[in-house]
């Protein structure tokens, strides 16, 4: 990679962008009601890679556009990402206490409460790409298409539906593949698109390289979880080791192997860079992020 | 009322028509995942007066409009309603068992597929709204911040979370009546307005005069529903009778008294056929719902 910083500071720069964007549209925890609120800004405000902001505004970039019209768009993605990990974390679902070191939101406030939180975050992604106003109609529809699209039940939502009737039952590497491509893939192709659309409003074969990028990044993030799963250091996962296996839900590492997971990584990672061989330095972004994904420690 | 069918008639027409839609439009509960979309279908198709599509469709009608074209946007708008029902009924929030005589979702499925359950209606909301062809991407835009804005922190989301709050608390009539105004008279308020945008896309004086006439409506029909939660009939109702106020929720005929509420009733629905009175009979069908609204047994 020949960019002029790495793509962890991509990442930190990205990161730092999106963050203060979400603080400063995010309404205030004095707004009423104002524990929904404060529910609200504390399920989105805790942290987190960026990722899928990240990915937005990379995109963008690739495709030659100005990351400052992205940032409202990635914002969008990353509350949909938040609202899904706060009722992802409800007792019902996978009953974690634990997200990014910190307490999740039902068990910081309550569990009715964060069921709201994650409904108003979600409504909130809309009424945000609805509003951002330096895109055309057109493309603000596009937008709101492809993002309801991927977070509905034929994308995460129904990505969840099957990881939950997954636990303990015997899966395929296709079922899980499937599972996968609609729980956190299809946000991650969404994160992406929505970028290219700020930059190119018709979507061209340069929209499809970056969703084959993107679909072959959401696989390679999701074998890196596996396998940081079975090795990771809690105090940097900031959640339970082997939380995952142990509930025995099915993982790559499990079907594959670990070693079988850690080369399906790296050939993830080759379709992920052969799919920006087109594009000239201006997807550097794009690809110290698929770097980023499949090394990544966290 | 002039118009050449009842009020009673005008509704299950709308009915009959959303019904329709919803059953056509809804992924079939054989898609997969199959769970998660048996219980979408179970939780938005079984009954319910559709009085809010019929706002949407009269309101339209009221405006010159086709209501055809208000199909789509009227089933958006069912589908908040219907994912808002979902989650109220959960456990850790309302904790109900029956709606419409039939066991909740989660009672009927799980709660996980409950909560999935919401969250995939309301995305889908957003989804048909966007992709709702015969409308010009501007009017879609609106519609779709129109109900965004409706359905969340400062809307109906907003309004549940301080209903929540208010339990077993003493409140005043004027929280009481912000409780309502967001918890269902925002998404009252967004069906007429989303009939208005489909047929004269640029707000005006009439848009005015319907969003004043929802206001109204949306308080009446909550007063309605106190009493009726008073007086109702469970065979009717399909619910506890009194699980209100067996809960010490407030309510308006514990503020005001029967009698104080049912005058409050009276003077709403004289407010709503004034907010009228510069339509022709192309209004009769919101004038009838009005009087369906404080009239209706369950």
């Amino acid at each position: 990679m020949t960019a002029l910083f790495s793509a962890e500071e991509f990442l930190e720069y990205c990161a730092a962008l999106t963050d203060a964007a979400l603080a400063r549209r995010l309404p205030a925890a004095s707004a009423l009601p104002e524990r929904l609120h404060a529910a609200m800004r504390y399920g989105v405000l805790g942290g987190g890679k960026r990722l899928r902001p990240a990915l937005c505004l990379a995109a963008t970039k690739a495709l030659g556009g100005d990351p400052a019209v992205a940032v409202v768009p990635a914002c969008a993605v990353e509350l949909i990402h938040a609202y899904s990990l706060i009722h992802d974390d409800l007792p019902a679902m996978d009953d974690d206490e634990l997200r990014r070191g910190r307490p999740t939101t039902h068990i910081a406030y309550d569990e009715a409460t964060a069921i709201l939180a994650g409904d108003a975050l979600q409504a909130m992604a809309f009424e945000w790409l609805a509003e951002q106003g330096n895109l055309s109609a057109e493309v603000r529809l596009a937008m709101v298409q492809t993002l309801a699209r991927a977070s509905g039940s034929q994308g995460m939502v129904g990505g969840q539906a099957i990881d939950l009737a997954a636990v303990g039952q015997q899966v395929t590497l296709a079922q899980l593949e499937q599972m996968h491509r609609q729980k956190t893939g299809a946000l991650i192709e969404a994160s992406v698109s929505l970028g290219a659309l700020t930059a190119v409003p018709e979507p061209d074969l340069r929209h499809q390289a970056l969703a084959s990028y993107a679909a072959a990044l959401g696989l390679a993030f999701q074998v890196q979880d596996d396998l940081l799963d079975i090795e990771g250091d809690t105090s940097i996962m900031g959640k339970t080791q082997g939380s995952d296996s142990a509930r025995s839900k099915p993982t790559y590492p499990v079907l594959m192997g670990k070693d079988g997971a850690r080369r399906y990584l790296n050939q993830l990672l080759a379709t992920c860079q052969q799919h920006l061989a087109g594009f000239g330095p201006e997807a550097d972004p794009l690809r110290g992020m698929a770097e980023f994904v499949v090394t990544r420690r966290y």
